[in-house]
Formats: C-alpha cells, sequence, structure tokens
C-alpha cells in the first residue's frame, strides 16, 4: 500500500522543470559567486514579479533566509516581535538570535497564528523605549501564510506594518509559503509586500518546487548591500551560484511558482471538504496548503496505520501540509483510507 | 573567438553524472532535514571512503564548511593557526571568526603556501599558555592542496598534527582541492586525514563537479552531535536534504571524485609543461590543479586579450587553475595564444 | 522635607567598612589582574563562606555576573530555562543571550516569582530534546531572592536541580538579594547553594553594601577555568583587582553581608506591619528587602507626593525596597506620611 | 629590602584624592545606573575637559573601554586597522572581535610602536574593497602614547586620520595612556582627540591614579546612543554608578590627571637619563612613561635579584614602567642598584 504523505511540503520532490533548468544553467563556464548570466536574469525576474526594483538573494534553506534577513534589520540590542507559533522563534534554533548578535526574539499571543494591531499595539506600549535594560522591538515579523495555514489580508500586514513603523521599527516577512497565500488570496506579491509596507522578505520556493533554493528579497538597496557581506560571511553564497539563481529563475517564470501553490491549494481545500463530511473540521480557517484539524488520537492513529501520512502536533490536533505534488488521487486515496477507519470507530 | 577560462575551478559547471542523481534521487517524496535513504546512504559511502566510521553534513559552500567546522573544535577564546595566506583567513569574511564567537585566526609565514613544523613549534613556543590575555592555540588548520597548489605529503600533515596534539591542539584540514591533492598524491583519503591526525575535513566537490554541495566530515562522533545543532542555527541545513546528499553521493561513488581530480591534475601538468616550454615558471611547485606562475604584467595583459582567462593576483604573478572540464584542446588552445602573444613580445 | 528612598537597593550608597577596606587596600604595588594577596584572600574567604573550595570573579555588576557565570554553563545552541519574571530574561537587555553565543532564554509561569517542579517538569517533557531545531534546555537559573521578594527553602532548591539535572541541565542562582535570602532563611550559604545543587552562583553585593563589586562564585573547577578566560575578554577583568577584591572580602567578613541584610530584611518588615495596619497587603509573600503591595493608583500618587519615592510597577502595585541604610526612622516616617495621606482618601 | 616595583602603572594603588572622591559621594541615596548627579558632573567635566560636548562612559577596564568603543564604530563584517604590537590585537584576547560580531584585527608593522600613513594607505590600497570575501576596512584604532611608549603628534594623528577617512573609516584611540601622552606633548586634549579626527576615545584613568575607572568618550551622539544599549547588554553599566563617576571626576578636576602623568613621565625621564649613563638605551624614543631598553639578560637578572621588578618582554630588552606613585627616591635607589649590578660585570 503506497503511503500518502501528508507530513509536509518539505517531504515533496521538486519540479520537473527544476532539473530542466540546471541543465539549461550547466554549459561552459561562468563567473562564480553570483557574477553570472544566470543570477542577473534571476534579479530581474524577481524585480518583475515584485513590480518594482528588488535585491534577492538565493539561500539553501527558510531559516538562513529569515535569520540572515532579520539580521540586517536588527541591532544586536533589539527585539524581533512576532507570534508566538512562529517558525523563527519555535523552531529555527534561535539562528534569528545568532546571527543578529543576541537580538531577543519576543512572542505575542494571537488568535490561530495571526497576530493582531492590538497585540502589537500593546507590546510596543509596555515596552520601556530608550531604557537599555530592555531589548528594543526593531522588527515586525510576520508569517505568510501563518504556521496554522492562515492568511493575512494585504490590508491587514499594512495595518500591522504601520503600527511598526509609527515606533521605528522594520517590517520583515517569512514567505515560506508566501506563494500559496497570494494564490490563495488572488493578490499580486507586492500587495502582500512593499506595498503593504514589508521591507525584507523571506522568499520559499524549496517547499513549492525547487530542490535546494529559498531567497531573502528586500526592497532596500542599503540593506541588499549589508546582505552582501552578511550572507559570505554566514557561508551562505555559492561558489557556482547560477545553479541555485536557475531553480529561482525557473520558479519564478511564466508564473509557475503560482500555478504550483494553487495546486497545493487545491488539494488542501479538496483534503478539508472530505474531512468536513466525516466530521472533522480544522482549528483555524485554513486557506492555504497547511491545516490542523481537530482529530481524536485514537481516529489519527489509526489513519496513520492505513496509511496516510501526517503529524500529531498537539493531543487531538492533526497537522496535514499538501504539496505541489500532492494529486487529486493523493486526497481521494487518503479520504477513503480515513472514511473506512472513522467508520470502524 | 571562444575564451579557455582558467580562473577558478568553480567557474565549471557540474559533472553530467550530478544531474542524473538529482533525477534519481526526484523520486516520490521523502523525510526532510536529512532524515532520507538518500543521506543515509552518502554516510555509509563517506565512511567506506574514509576507511572508517564518518560523519558527513552537506553545505551550501566552502566556507560554511571550514568555518562551521572549525567552530565545533575551537572555544571562543581560542585562536585558530593557519598559514598567512590560507583561505579561512583572506578570503572567507572572518567567517570562523563569527561562527566562533570571536576565536582568533593566527596566520603564520611559510615557504609558498605551507605551514611548517619549525613555524608551528615557534609560534608555539612564544604563546602565553594559560593567559587570559591571549587567545590560546586551539585548532591548527591547514590547506591540502594549499592556496598556492602545492600540498602537503601525509607524513608532514602528521608531524604537524603531531606539534599540535602535543599543545592539546585539534587539527582541522581546509580540503576544498582534497581530491586533487588525494590523486596527485596517490594516496588514500584515509592518509590525508584522521591516519595523519586529523579530526575534522572540509570535503571540497563544487570546485570538483558538484553544483551546490561541500561536506563537513568528521571522525569524532562528539563533534558531530556537535554540529547538527550548529548547522541548524546557521540556516545551513536544506529541508530536502536528499537533493544535497545525492550530489555528494555520487560524487563519492566509483572513484569519480578522483577521476575528476586527476583530469584537472592533469590539464594543469599539460599547461605548466607547455608555459615551461616558453619560459614561465610557477612560483612554488604546483602539484595538484592550480599554479602561481611568474608572468610579466605586459605578456600577461597580452595573453588575456588573446582570449584566455586567469587572474593577475599581484604584479607579476598570474594563476591559472584547471577543472574537471578543461580539456586538452582547451589547454593547446591556451599555449597556442600565448606562444602566439609571447612571440610577439 | 527628606525624601524616604524605597525605589531600590542600588540607590543606597555603600557601607562605611567598605571605604576603610580600599583604603587599607591602597598600600605600596601589587601585581594586576587578580593576582595579588587581597584577592587571594577574598578567595579564600569566600571558600570559607561556602564550606568548601570556591571559585570567585568579581564584576562590577549583577548583569556581568549573570549573563558570564551562565555563558560558561550553555552552549550557544542551549536554553536558559527560568522564571518568566527572571531579571535574566526582562532587565539585562539579553546579555545572557550575547555572552553565550546565542542561548535562548525560556520564561516559565510561576505563582508569584517562583518556579516550580511541576512547571519545570513539564517544559522539559514538551522539550523536543535532540532536535536541532529546538534550544535545548541546558540551564536552570533561579533568581534568590526573587525579583518579587519571595525567597525558595533549600529543599525547593535542591528538588528543582534534581529535575534539571535529570536531563542534563545545569543549574544556577542570580543570588543579586542571596545576602537577604540567606538571613531570612537562617541556612547557610551552602545550603542555598551547592548542597542544593547549584553550582554557579551570582553573589550580589552591591545592593547589600559595597560600591562596584558582585561576584561570580562556583564550584566547579573546570567552570572557572573557563571564566578566567570569558571575563578577560569580556573587558570584566579590573587591572587593580584589588579593590575590587577588597570590597567583597570585606563584605564577606565577621558576617557583615548577613548583618547588613538582617536589617534591610528587618525594615521590609517593620513597613510590611505598617502598610498591613493600613490596609494594604503584599501581593505575593515577601520575606526578604522587597515587596510587592497592592496600593490603588491614586493612593500611591499621594503617597509619592508626600515625600516617599518607590516604583509603580503596574496599574494599582508598588515595589518598595529597603536596603542595609534604611533606619527605623525611616520606615517610621514613610508609614507616618502614608497614613496620613491614606487617611485623607 | 624594598623592591622597587617598575613592572607596570596597573601596580600602583590610587591617589588619595580618589578615596576622598568615594567618601564625598557616598552621601544618602542617589539614582542608579548613571542617573546620578556625579554622573551628571563628570559629563560636564569631560566635556569641558575636551572642549566641546562629550558623553562619557565609565567601564571597569581598558578592554571593554576599547572594545565596546570600537564596536560601536565597525560592523560585523569590518575590519579594525591598528599597529601589529596594538593593545587590542596582542593583549586583549580578541575581546574587540568578540563585542562586534566578529570583526577582524589587522594588524600593520610599523617602526617602533607607531602606525604610519605610508602603511595605512598601503595597506587600503591592497585592500578588495566592496568584495564580501574580505572583511572591509571600517576602523582605524591608534595608540596613545603607544605600547613601546612612543607618541604621536597631533597632526600626525590627524594626518592617519585623513588617510582612514579618506575610505569611510572611523577613528578609535586606545588612550590607556593619553594623559601620559597629553602631559607629554604640551597639547590639549582635544588637539589629540577631535580635532585630530578621533571619534571614540578610551580614557585610561586607572593606570593613572583612580581604583576601577576607565572610561570611553565619544563627541558623537548617535555613536553614544548606542554605547548606551552595548553597555548594559556587556554587563558594564554599574549600578552604583556613582562611585565609578566620582573616581573619574575627581581625576580629570583642577587637572589632576595630569599632574600625575607628568610626576610618572619625568621618573622615566630620571630613570632613562640614569640608565644611560650606564649605557644602555631605549630601542625607541621614549617620550612617556613606558620604555623598553635593551640590557643583556644576564645584566637584567642581576638587576633582578638587586631587588627592581620589571619585565623581560623579549631576550635582551627590558620594560620599564613609571607610575604617579613612582618617587625619585624609588629611581636613585632603582639605578643605585643596578650601577652596583652593571659594575660588577
Amino acid at each position: 500500500m503506497r503511503p500518502i504523505d501528508l507530513r509536509s511540503d518539505n517531504t515533496a520532490g521538486a519540479e520537473p522543470y527544476v532539473l530542466e533548468a540546471l541543465a539549461a544553467a550547466n554549459t561552459g563556464t561562468a563567473a562564480s559567486y553570483g557574477d553570472d548570466e544566470v543570477s542577473a536574469r534571476l534579479a530581474r525576474r524577481v524585480s518583475e514579479t515584485f513590480e518594482r526594483e528588488a535585491f534577492v538573494f538565493p539561500v539553501v534553506s527558510g531559516t538562513a533566509a529569515n535569520a540572515l534577513g532579520i539580521s540586517a534589520l536588527c541591532p544586536p540590542w533589539g527585539a524581533v516581535v512576532c507570534h508566538e507559533g512562529a517558525h523563527i522563534l519555535v523552531n529555527e534554533a534561535m539562528a534569528t538570535s545568532m546571527f543578529s548578535g543576541g537580538a531577543a526574539l519576543l512572542g505575542l499571543a494571537g488568535e490561530g497564528s495571526r497576530l493582531t494591531t492590538a497585540a502589537l499595539t500593546a507590546c510596543l506600549e509596555r515596552t520601556a523605549w530608550d531604557d537599555p535594560h530592555s531589548s528594543q522591538p526593531a522588527v515586525l515579523s510576520l508569517t505568510q501564510a501563518t504556521e496554522m495555514g492562515e492568511v493575512y489580508q494585504p490590508e491587514e500586514i499594512a495595518a500591522l506594518a504601520e503600527v511598526a513603523r509609527s515606533r521605528g521599527m522594520r517590517v520583515h516577512l517569512d514567505g515560506a509559503r508566501v506563494a500559496n497565500a497570494v494564490a490563495a488570496l488572488g493578490c499580486t506579491p507586492a500587495d502582500l509586500s512593499w506595498r503593504a509596507g514589508v521591507e525584507v522578505l523571506s522568499l520559499g520556493a524549496t517547499k513549492n518546487g525547487t530542490m535546494t533554493a529559498d531567497a531573502i528579497v528586500t526592497f532596500d538597496a542599503a540593506v541588499a548591500q549589508e546582505l552582501r557581506f552578511r550572507l559570505k560571511r554566514a557561508g551562505h553564497v555559492a561558489s557556482k551560484g547560477r545553479f541555485q539563481a536557475a531553480q529561482l529563475d525557473a520558479y519564478l517564470t511564466d508564473g509557475r511558482w503560482l500555478a504550483s501553490a494553487s495546486r497545493a491549494n487545491a488539494a488542501m481545500a479538496q483534503l478539508l471538504a472530505g474531512l468536513a463530511r466525516l466530521g472533522y473540521e480544522p482549528v483555524v480557517p485554513a486557506r492555504a496548503n497547511l491545516a490542523l484539524v481537530a482529530v481524536p488520537d485514537e481516529i489519527s492513529a489509526r489513519w496513520a496505520q492505513a496509511g496516510v501520512q501526517f503529524y500529531v502536533i498537539e493531543p487531538g490536533v492533526v497537522r496535514f501540509v499538501t504539496s505541489w505534488a500532492t494529486t487529486d488521487a493523493d486526497i481521494t486515496t487518503a479520504l477513503h483510507r480515513f472514511q473506512h477507519d472513522s467508520g470502524r470507530a
């Protein structure tokens, strides 16, 4: 019985076009460390994608994208304000604190996995500004789509960024699944980033089809200049940079990234609809390709035995993630196995 | 006129088998962050290659390999002793100092680009041991092949390591071109590493045929355990780890890595022989795929105009590097262009 | 009208014996950087005070004592578990994170300001041990007396330390007011430290009578050796070390430190008794020289106008701190002013 | 036989006025962490001393002053250019690298212990500017008086600073013995600092009369604001700040610091004159209170036995340091002992 893998979009392979792009880039010699034509093409592609001049830095992981991107926005004595469930706070081994020279990560509560302007405002109001005893909030980091599969509307990001900027803070977006959010919202990448006040963006790609390439994108030339140095000394500049750039360039070409994300989102919608028919509901509204669903442990244990892979992230709560590679048949099969086993309960 | 690129082995593309390995790894889903079958296979392959249990950590750059590998050997108040021309000291933007929490890099003079036991011994004798005012030498880092294309004999490494260990220091090898050294020396990887006292090794691969994958190799389980954490918080763990592992696994399979290195070495030997006929000699003995050659600037300027790419690294000294991809025809063409233009001088 | 200062024990001056000790130490020349006779005498004094071999490092602030002491116990990828109101988490600008190379500070809830074994156990149970995505709990840091004026019994510290050590964690005590705790509990310094499992201790002294000298005390020779290097490179080794040592040596001589703490504690008891008669009670049981008292803001505002200095730390809660220098007359005067102004309410 | 201590100005005690100032500051309560009247008075005193608005931060060591001061001028990827014998490079355990987040320290050769504009210019010309592989020179750090007892003329500092600023570098002065330099040169503190282009200064005081207080002085308000945060998180803000400020304020009052330095300088001049009569000469011109003198080891060994303390810093070279506390009689006695023992040779 073939297992249906709904553990993570990280478990999927790469889209075929990625291999084609790598092969196409593998021609002759090229200047190293990103000073090549493919990297230049990627830079243009990113600027087109975001409808303004943007600077792009390929990296090998989302953790690198987040931690290095934020480190260029935050002084060592600063604090990064994020949701208490943010990946940078919970799952990245304090990489952001390390690269920034010791910055604090300040997690705020927020229904589901979304920050609110009320929570942010309250946090900033209780801050001891200009008091050296206290880390100074310097960066707001939002995750889009969130760690629980929710999304922020562009105007929600803009409102949060407005609060942040009123206190001199800068704005970062952890876009590990930003393609899924763009696809879900039907907006443009610009709407979710600089038009809403985002200055530095982790542009997730690996989860959504590339092999080893995510990217930092910034719209600020001074930040970009600083990142050149920060990445090199962090060992995050590949010598044959064209092979990182080629993956990302192909990813952003002809709307592939959004097509892939749409497929993943549709698979999740199909899954959630089927689960709803079985009586299982997400614990927060799920708009992208990830959902937390309330499922009794004895049920989920049987589902696992029936050949569907997923994570029980806390008692009674199961996490499902779909990817660009998830097929209709995968979901149909999974739901069939769920139904069969739920029925026996 | 097609330029002949002798700038760096980083300008070459990837070997065709790398693309095949990536395609082969791109099947179905797999656990993320290196907990997959390809990564397990790589671990076995590395142990076989080095003839003992070894631990391997794919990374995206040699800088990451060096800096993170050393950081697991060196306390923040330690000093890393290396040659004054070592890549870690001169070309890696102090990544080693950053990842180790502020360690000193102590460059010693040494004829050509090789450290001597005499220089190392003198350094250790003048050290203020146990004096907190002074960084304490904690790691010896050797480069093999060296930054100038020389090599250490296994017994030379062993002798240096012996001196280091007599003062409690640990031993690191920057093996950005270790394949070329193994091929040139006709010894085994074990001879150049743990048998000679090396505890952590940067296993270069990108320069010699892979796309985006180098590796840290260690023979010490405690260092390996520490590296798991150090890599994650540095953002150097790829989520789809199989694609990093696949490149390295293919690289080490069927002696490909040494075959590629041998081709590069042979190309350099062919080049040097031709240059000698023209009256140009390397400034230090060159055994691998890199050489510094004394060439008057007015001559090298004409060679560049004639369609050969290389770096003038200081007045009167040219650096040539060959790679797995350099062909006999490339060298013949380059020499032809040199001859033509030298003749006019 | 002379203000009565109950803001902090940091606002008090130094005990007269400190000036005498400085004058006594100011004789002739002495080896620098702690290699002098006064420093040697302090080392013996600390060992006697703690009834076993101990190593002492004078520092200029409690923040230095905490951050450097913990940094010698915690790897960069570790987490320091403490109360959510711990000074190291809330008031020290992430110094501990900086000196440890990026360690996480993990604040746990706990009634009043005390950690419980239940909370600690729950935290350790939900930890993803050996998972590089998560900071690994490595140090338990307790504050004694706590930030809210409570104390831990020796057996409570021992029970918490036991839980910590069952997971390989090490134990640190922030003893900014440990003298007050020892005096309040009537136990010995050993009872509250190594006998209860504490390995590194911040020995507060400045709040309790010295001018510019606190200390790190450890019972672990390897930690002590590491601290020699950590302190030097942090700039925390005074060249004329005898003047730091002299303050601490005098402090610990003839039970002065406990006599001073007892006076401060007694002043607080007198204050709380008077406040109770006026109808104001501490929000948690206060045993040492600091108390949080529930006082309506309109009342506390009048008290402030009446010439008593203190901090309103949140709406409706006032913090009082007494010191070695607080006199019976100070408290009597303060209570008189309170009574007068409460009466008008 | 009373030993004559010429090891270091760190072995001297404190001037009597320091104890008086501490006693005077020990009156009543005062706001903590430098928000007190004595600290405010020090700030005014420093501005008067330097003839313009200056910001002052007391610290407990010269290492702290240098490392923290420079860290506010240098990005983590920067390099600090200094003499190869600079204290920050040789004797401070890489504190500057640690506090700056991994900056390189780049030591240049220079006759005696002085940097030259030629050496600095050559260094900057061979720098790979804007190349992320290379640390970017960002700070010039000069030591005044130098580690070998030489001094820079104000116009020499200005010329070096001019070269530095032409490449966007900032200028730091390690003034561990700046008082001796001011006294020796007969210029003003302003002449040696901001008028010559110095932006941040380590104002040594402990060697020259205080107990535990040196200071960072800056003329740049933005640097000062950053230092507030950097010092706090480094644990370098004393809670009872008035006692650090009081030492420095007394030091700078009524020209005491220059009077003390003049005495030390005069003692050194007397010593050197006497040594010259005995046939021993300094290896570089000594202008302040420190000199390296060529003395055969067999002679210096006898001098040591005869009751004079000093350091043999390398075979055949002895270091003498005088201090504010060195008396005419000390020097006369030392010379008498030297003569007696040289005569026997």
